[in-house]
């Protein structure tokens, strides 16, 4: 997590790998992403960190990375990021802890 | 889920005895809820429905209930709830669907 | 899980109240399933069998239902879904075993 | 939760039934549990009560009434329960919270 | 995952520490594996990508590495190892992407 | 894993950051993991061994240096470290060989 911009395009790298081996599952999952993070009663920036909530309450790194990043650039700042993240220890304890720590060490870093 | 009144009263009797079993660790716990669903960038409405959104990507029920419930509380409406679920399913797959489903018998059966 | 018909027949009916809530979503999701259950390397009813090994190693009572008796409705027999059982046995341990006993359960209820 | 006996009963006549179709698999399961539940530096009705603890973190409800009961069975009590519960509260959060309410209310109507 | 030869070594040193330290346990695991993988409905091969779904679909990279190592092994080729990922994505959602983005490129750089 | 003290490190600065952004949260969630780990029925290093366990069962590598490092500056032994492992693996099958195998690693290169 310390690098996180290095592992984000390993990351990335990856997704276009998985892309190409499984093209219409892949293009039907990112159909889904696109429609669950479009603005509406909460904004795209607000999906993205509520995607985040979820990935540290499930301990996934790698989306931790892929969606602090991508709240980031809708322009989420870091006080709602919080916020989420309390929500996120509040359903997840000691694990979410560890995993909410690493995505607040993301978003700063890739600021 | 079909009885969602009964399930929820059937939760809080048994969340008041594991607080007088462990009244210090759950005093605790209840404060993190408070701080976790207070108004802040996000509503105390939307915090309640991302904690619905985790109780869904983890196929927590009696969280399903006791969030979805929380959220309705607070004002929040359908449209929001069945976006949070679409970001719950983007996460999730297959069981999120699931469960998402019963998030949305819940919340129509509560009203 | 011993009123297996009844409550697959629930999870159904909130299935397609899902699917009226959240259209796009769910119509990419379905195109998901239908590739990852099409006919392959694996045919059909072995994919529905991995599908209820995953929702056995993952505890989803609702996703057993479902993948068991699409596995039956494509053909599979009992040995085939015993073996899937034992890989999420392997996979899964203490908790694996008692979903994998509701599997087995549901798929012979469900004959 | 609320019929625990009858609960614990079902799941045991599936037990039989899983071990009955996969002999080899359940045998040598069934000895990782005789020697994980063993005399040691824990107790047995320790040793039960850690499981109970994780079947609590891990959100598997058969688990739960099936360790709580060995636990009693071997002799825990009351107090040494709700300290492995205070644990996995620690460790899983809201989600721990609902499940310990459930241990807690099988270890009382289970005696 | 990017040095899967030497993350998978290092693993296997673990499995033999762990197997000394708790070898009834682990000589019992082991057995479990043995049948659990062996020539059946499923071919071996087979039964190793379905440990390697479910090894996605619960993201567990050591898992992923070890049982797409096993599969490769025995003969299982890319093709199946995508059919087998697609059912996991469809059970996991976006983490299960992520994880299945990884069991790609353990199998190719594996080879 | 390898370099364990360094990885501990790293999480012990990250739950700096995270105290210092959710001050609120976290010290109501350090207070939990006192009462949690209080010498009872169980002692204190008995209790830090149950969350290693938990966090084994549940796949945290970071929860795992924490508790396995708490457990040792309690006074744990490894045979005790060793039983909880066994544990851990009756109730989470495979990922729990691996994750146990890392507690083990961690344990002794924490000495």
């Amino acid at each position: 997590m310390s690098n996180a911009k290095e592992n984000l395009n390993a990351t990335k790298t990856r997704l276009i790998a998985i892309s190409n081996a499984a093209p219409e599952v892949m293009r039907n999952f990112s159909q889904i992403s696109k429609v669950a993070s479009s603005n509406g009663s909460f904004s795209s920036a607000q999906k993205e960190l509520i995607a985040s909530a979820i990935s540290v309450a499930i301990g996934c790194e790698d989306c931790i990375l892929y969606h602090v990043n991508a709240a980031q650039r809708h322009g989420a700042d870091e006080n709602a990021l919080i916020e989420v993240l309390e929500v996120a220890i509040e359903m997840g304890g000691g694990p979410a802890v560890m995993y909410a720590s690493k995505a607040l060490e993301a978003f700063r870093s890739l600021t």
